[in-house]
């Protein structure tokens, strides 16, 4: 899956009229990036394993430029827009559920570091990073978190990371700016060779029994939106540099 | 919710290093639609009405220009690689379901003259032109279907136009080159009122309910692909133009 995808320019226009200029028409180089960008936030190519060797360019420049953070900023501002209209109960078991990796917390000083996603993921070079507890806010997800406490949504931490990674994990989101949550759910062990999309399921399917009501569900991967118990309404944020099933 | 976005540039940086080259970090006008159009392709922009006044030329331009083309044919080709990695039934219940309006047919022709999606939906005006039978076909889709027809796939077109459209829609269908399939399922009169969502998914359980596997689901509008009976493995083809609910 995770191989460069061959476009061939398409043949006959749909419409006669063609403008070659743009942002839409231009042979801006490594536009098929931008088309492979599509495929994946839209959750059409799955399971990839890499970025594709031609868009590391493309994807480091969108992540370290303005792009990656219009793209989150106009996914955390539907988010504010959302849960501004929503009236909460008053018994304090409205919760809205973050992923943690690329969605509150940025790897993006390591992943800089290591190809934006084409170099193959690296265990123990990432869970080293992940050890130093370092990871700055993502700041459009950091204002909406913000926000949110405002208006009296409690907030629930569900991450893939392992348990063993609890203390450094919540002292580096009390760093980032996180000072407070109802929950910080890490995987169990027990989960094991689960994939993220199950695990993660599982745990909102646990905390709605336990009275929990999910208003909002925010993450970079379609794993932590897709399956059961998703919540009242998904915001999906960028991230072309890796995919976890 | 279909009002223009403001987009804040983003203040302090989660990377020391920011490059403002390349198609993530210039100022690009219009890259704000580019954001815009991750918004909705993404789902995280719902029930939008009309495309924002500033992304006309944008949307535009994207449309006409090849960019429209290059993701849909990413699309259509991971469909095609997922169609061939399965192993059909040898009883012709295998189907795959296609949308009809900007999936197999577009209404490109139309659109341009149109305002590309800033007007206001004008449902006489559109079904004047639907009734004219001209609509071409979306080619990347066309390539598909006729991939999927030579695997041995079966096909439903499942199309939010209503009953009284089924003969125009059949001999336009014909005529752009879709010569046959399964079942041409349109929306009976008594769905009116109902969100596509619901009609879609019941439909879908009637199909499987009569026996027929869903293998795959493509569509350019999340309605076509969320809720029940979605099928083994659903596509989103692009769409910056209306949003249907």
């Amino acid at each position: 899956m995770g191989s460069p995808h061959k476009e061939p320019i398409p043949g006959h226009k749909i419409h006669l009229l063609s403008p070659r200029t743009g942002s839409g028409g231009d042979y801006v180089p490594g536009l098929s990036c931008l088309s492979w960008r599509f495929g994946v936030e839209t959750n059409n190519i799955v399971g990839w394993i890499t970025v594709p060797g031609q868009c590391k360019d493309y994807v480091g420049h969108y992540m370290l430029g303005d792009q990656y953070r219009k793209d989150s900023s106009i996914v955390a501002n539907e988010a504010l827009r959302y849960a501004q209209s929503l009236t909460l109960g008053r018994d304090g078991k409205d919760v809205w559920v973050f992923d943690i990796d690329e969605t509150t917390l940025s790897n993006l000083p390591y992943y800089a570091g290591h190809g934006f996603g084409v170099e193959p993921y690296n265990p123990e070079l990432f869970n080293k990073w992940v050890m130093e507890g370092k990871a700055p806010a993502l700041p459009e997800s950091l204002e909406l978190y913000k926000k949110l406490m405002g208006l009296g949504t409690r907030v629930v931490f569900l991450t893939g990371r392992p348990e063993e990674q609890r203390n450094v994990t919540a002292n580096n989101l009390r760093q980032a700016g996180y000072h407070t949550w109802e929950k910080l759910v890490l995987k169990a062990a027990s989960y094991s060779g689960k994939k993220a999309m199950v695990y993660k399921s599982r745990e909102r399917e646990k905390l709605e029994k336990s009275g929990y009501r999910i208003i909002g569900n925010m993450g970079d991967q379609w794993s932590d939106l897709l399956g059961t118990n998703v919540g009242n309404r998904t915001f999906k944020l960028p991230d072309p540099m890796y995919y976890i099933s």
